[in-house]
């Protein structure tokens, strides 16, 4: 068992760092953090466009300013890369255009936060604004607030979208932003009843985007692989411990219609209390999740897919291996 | 900024009237009103078929009638007369066949309140008992009760489906009702925060229809032009003052999925603590919210669309234009 | 009026023998129980494969053992048989190989509650442990914990999808798993107001799979006739008299999207407040409801369809038929 072993040393590693990354887990509320962010639309060598992060500063309000660009993945990634805020946060994000050979512009257009009309990240045909996308050799920048009331998992893509009606979203152009409540708390169903669990005592976290057949997967940052958001590209193999509380982000994107479903777990429906362990995701809804890993059910190489028989005949699939 | 300026003068001029169309704002609950529509399947000179508003007439127990007919628009449309009730009215809808050339039969089937059997819409072949449409010559009754708890967005639609297996529902013949509960409130997500909202606060309610790859919209009558409710037609813009309270129907029809998406604003998932900005829209699933139009983004063309990139594609969106 | 008089000499019967099945509604609660039940994949003469009940025993935590096989319907039944527990109960099901001339394997992969990854029901090829599957002469055996938590109606279908990436799931290998909460109380939209049933007063329990074009449908064993589970297999007329508290339990399965309406009735969505009377099936979503029948609208042959409209055109369609 080498790869259950390898992620044993990672967690190891993982729970050293962690502590580095997630901000002071005290009891007064986090002071509100300015983001400053720089991505960059690249093409992929198979022809996909991809973000990829540039930079990423976070400033305090006593003025302190850290560097977090680390945490990332090298080079672009499908999703791009995940963006973590809070409530009350604000960001400020750089958009370079790095399309190899091609002068289309692209931009980013964020669900969920507040943002001026001038960050929708639209062209001009649809906003009646502003072209507001990066061209060759001219970034365009976007702020965000976070404000209260947004928290959330949201999707981040282009909305070049307008004249001609194409556009690059489903052409790799997407990512996530996580939007944290102030509370520091989110609901769980956790040996069968409806808990707050603490936002710091979730483990893991796993971004799934559901495109046509198939997924594209990510982990965040603070996690297995000396912090770094790990890239975990088409329908992958998650992992984590037994008892650990994980909680998954599953988005749609493009035009299928999906049926996610995850073996051996159930979890709360947001925003209700009905128990579930399948939902709908049309493109751009999405549901997070938190599970206790193998709860009830033990360790296992525990089967994740869409259950449209059509998308899985085509392999949309994956696993989510519990160990001890 | 002609259209804005046009907007600001159509404002003026609902708010002078709009009083004289709710009816008495005051503490104690409105008496149950016993309404008497007639409505006509007619022809348009698209080959389609809408409905049209022929007459409404509102009695109070009292014994006090009014005529309404003047607040809806002239001639078919598509969306058809929007009806607006309160839980504990009660209605009598009569159907006339208008349409031009067809003894084709047409019918009226009403989501969500109460009514018997024989008003049920539907083909004998279905119902066993009559069939419950009006032919040339033959008009039909229908009669509804919008009992408690029968409170929300409604669709009714031609249901002469059954024999052949043809309808005219996806043709053109659907149409929105409205029961507002008896208890005058509604919730929204406003400044963050999930609050009740008085419907007498509402300032603007807009219906979308999506069928298959195009909205249909309509303004209600207590608005902008003089009262009268305002056909939109397809993929419209749609427009607000900063700070109204605004409140949207979504409602699906046809064979095709929807993902309905409106940029810059969030709001509550009914009958959930659930924050979102995108939804499903299966054929007469619906969705009714409000929202504070340019809540924390502030005025601007804000687009909305269907997030199926095949609908998108295909032009199925349109705009929420919020000027100061 | 034939058929409404052959209901109530049913309904006679069922009053007579329901308190035999159901396990002494008094006020302690039910002690859990183990249950031992076999099932067969066997061939139907169309061609399509088919759940069959073999045997199901029950036993008392004193050790009492009934045998409830008469329960159920005799020979294959799309949907399979509806597997009733309650939370806290265990379940041990064997499933035998019967398919006519055929070496494939057949599984059962169950949704909801807790099992150990060996009872997942899929293949070596997802599960990375071994073939769950039954072979002919070779039995495969599941156990089933319904743990607090996991009270919910639940799919159970075939997973020998794999390798190759083809199953029996759509080709009728599906059923019903109840498990109903250790409360015995379920919320339901009643006289308008949402109230908590006892699952003792619900008469009459309808399964409705929606798959592709067609509904699949079963009345459970211990209503109408002699106690047995009734197979009503496709587009059914389903029956209740007037007042009678119905729980209708809907599934998806296959490749379509769904949107399920009854007419003349509305209920709560699980989990919400919200009052419906339509509502979106993906494969393996699924919804249970409850409602009076006929509140408000009183007797009548209901319809019932998908209210997609490419799905009416086929067929998929019923009568949900209230008898005074």
């Amino acid at each position: 068992m080498l790869r259950a072993r390898t992620l044993l040393i990672a967690v190891a590693i993982c729970f050293t760092s962690a502590s580095a990354v997630a901000e002071a887990p005290s009891k007064p509320p986090d002071p509100p953090l300015a983001h400053t962010i720089t991505l960059r639309a690249s093409t992929l060598p198979s022809g996909q466009m991809a973000y990829e992060m540039v930079s990423h500063k976070v400033k305090s309000p006593d003025g302190r300013e850290r560097d977090i660009t680390a945490l990332y993945a090298t080079g672009p990634t499908i999703p791009g890369p995940t963006l973590v805020l809070k409530e009350g946060d604000t960001a400020e994000v750089t958009l370079v255009h790095g399309l190899a050979d091609s002068p289309q512009p692209v931009s980013i257009h964020v669900h969920g936060v507040h943002y001026k009309i001038d960050s929708d990240g639209t062209m001009k045909v649809l906003n009646g604004t502003a072209d507001e996308a990066a061209f060759p050799g001219k970034p365009y920048t976007y702020k965000w607030i976070a404000a209260p009331g947004t928290a959330g998992t949201w999707p981040y893509h282009d909305h070049t979208f307008g004249n001609p009606m194409v556009g690059a979203e489903d052409k790799g152009l997407f990512g996530t932003l996580i939007v944290n409540p102030a509370s520091g708390k989110v609901p769980a169903l956790i040996d069968g009843k409806v808990v707050d669990v603490d936002l710091s005592d979730i483990k893991r976290e796993f971004i799934l985007w559901m495109h046509e057949t198939t997924f594209w997967g990510q982990e965040l940052n603070h996690i297995i692989k000396g912090d770094k958001e790990v890239p975990l590209w088409t329908n992958p193999t998650v992992g984590a411990r037994l008892g650990e509380l994980v909680r998954f982000h599953v988005i749609g994107i493009g035009t299928a219609i999906h049926s996610f479903h995850l073996h051996g777990h159930r979890w709360i429906e947001p925003g209700t209390t009905s128990v579930i362990d399948t939902f709908h995701v049309t493109p751009i809804s999405r549901q997070a999740f938190v599970v206790k890993a193998g709860e009830g059910v033990g360790p296992g190489d525990w089967h994740y897919h869409c259950h449209v028989i059509q998308h899985m005949q085509s392999g949309m699939m994956g696993t989510f291996r519990v160990i001890e």
